[in-house]
């Protein structure tokens, strides 16, 4: 089934120990897109600049991803310039340009209509309550967001919130949006909030599905593992690149029974852990379905018991 | 296969926003040799004062420890004052009184010359590297130690690294005793300096198990998941519980299956969760095999795919 995202697609000038690289095509609905797309087929809803040629058309195209959702506008596309030399784990962002995004109207092209998937990438609330709005009959809606709207942006999330099921979120923001620090009683706070599932990332610890209503009264759910890699060359996109695979799989899924949100825990790790491998989306780019898998079983290697 | 163990047996001043308690009984010998008392035959080296009496001694005898090796020597016993009030990941040491400690001159029991495997809690690396000079003919030697010991004691614990099989150490002193920010890069540096098995110990996010020769050149062997708790009541001797039930199964099995390890693993998952439910060692006194059982099949369903 088709997935429809809305969410940034972006420049982004990284800077991590590995090196530096301007101007990489980054956003989070590209990283979404690209690692969703080896799952199912994905709609992209976002805005772009005159400075978005064939060069990165032609990424999208590359994977079969709908592009008639993004829209053209006068002006420049997204910038963020982040460095992680002081810390792999947490990007120090040196400047961000919202550019044409600050006027950023999502607009639903009608052949995304029948979308069943809806993935809201971290963007304003506001903009993400209107096109889950525009979109009431979707099967399963997605959503991230980040502490910048947690702080700041309270009411307009929690209107958010009330309409996914599915929120992805941090440790620290599952923390910080509960007002408590203790993962399972936090995790609960915000289910409450509206979502019935919730995945709480770990960074290089991997991540945990918690349900509003799990069985024996138990917290957690699942936890899938994250890869200890021995080179982190960018973690930009990695959360975005976890929810693409996590979500895609799900909707390549006919029936969405336990063993498939498991599976798809596994399948988030695993985009997040290529996503690592490059910077930007250069290995997404060159990723292949093989790859995927034989990655997922090291992933399930990992923590196997016979 | 019986276990010696060598380390503290103490007494604890506690402080955690669930409350406080005054002078439980602690220290690391005493955590590991409960936890691993549910898998095995356990002696302990340790040395007490005259403040240890018979309702602390019937504890140990309450699980069947060998207490021979615990010397009584004039004056108090080690003592530890530590709060969770800030962070319940980190104690912040309010008062440290080594007592009986600073003189400790570890003695080996005959009945004990017999025992398979040795455990070097985390204790000063003179001492550590003494008992595993004494006990040569040990089939598994595993230890721990302390930012306190790498940071200041670096080339005695070197030698230490030397004459072990397994060392089980928490993230942060890994990445400090290699110099290394990187988990697999810092795994298999150490690694490098004596011990076969590396155990890195992740707090609420679980273990991993690295080997030195791990196949097809991959850092990471295993990786058990940490139970996401609803209520950390005390996270004293998380790390030594961890340790008494990773390698109490290890001694319990006859043969070190790679299977063997990987239980191992969730088996230290297991009894570190339980540590932390009570004050001190309230709950490793008061539990059963049967809840042990129960709880690694919740860790198992944690990450289990079908």
């Amino acid at each position: 089934m088709s997935i429809t995202v809305v969410g940034s697609v972006a420049y982004d000038s990284i800077e991590s120990p590995a090196g530096r690289r301007e101007r990489c095509l980054g956003g989070a609905a590209t990283y979404f897109a690209l690692a969703a797309s080896f799952f199912t087929e994905v709609r992209v809803i976002a805005v772009v600049g005159e400075d978005f040629g064939p060069e990165q058309e032609a990424v999208f195209a590359a994977r079969n991803i709908d592009t008639r959702g993004i829209e053209r506008a006068p002006g420049k596309s997204f910038f963020w310039e982040g460095s992680y030399l002081e810390n792999l784990n947490e990007a120090k962002t040196r400047n961000t340009e919202l550019n044409v995004f600050a006027a950023f109207e999502p607009k639903i092209p009608g052949a995304y209509r029948d979308s069943e998937f809806l993935f809201l990438a971290n963007i304003d609330p506001v903009l993400q309550r209107r096109v889950r709005e525009s979109m009431p009959n979707v099967k399963l809606v997605a959503g991230d967001t980040m502490n910048y709207w947690i702080k700041d942006y309270r009411p307009a999330l929690l209107e958010v919130l009330k309409g996914l099921d599915v929120l992805l979120i941090n440790d620290t923001e599952v923390r910080m949006l509960a007002g408590n620090n203790n993962l399972v009683q936090a995790a609960r706070a915000v289910m409450a909030l509206g979502p019935r599932f919730l995945v709480v990332k770990h960074g290089e610890y991997g991540a945990t599905l918690f349900l509003k209503s799990a069985p024996g009264g138990r917290g957690a759910e699942h936890r899938a593992p994250a890869l200890p890699l021995e080179e982190v060359i960018d973690p930009t996109g990695a959360g975005d690149s976890f929810a693409g695979g996590f979500f895609g799989y799900l909707a390549s899924q006919l029936e969405l029974t336990p063993s498939a949100w498991r599976r798809a825990m596994f399948y988030g790790s695993v985009m997040g852990s290529f996503a690592c491998e490059r910077f930007g989306t250069e290995r997404l780019q060159q990723l292949s379905r093989p790859e995927i898998d034989a990655r997922f079983q090291v992933f399930r290697d990992l923590t196997h018991l016979d």
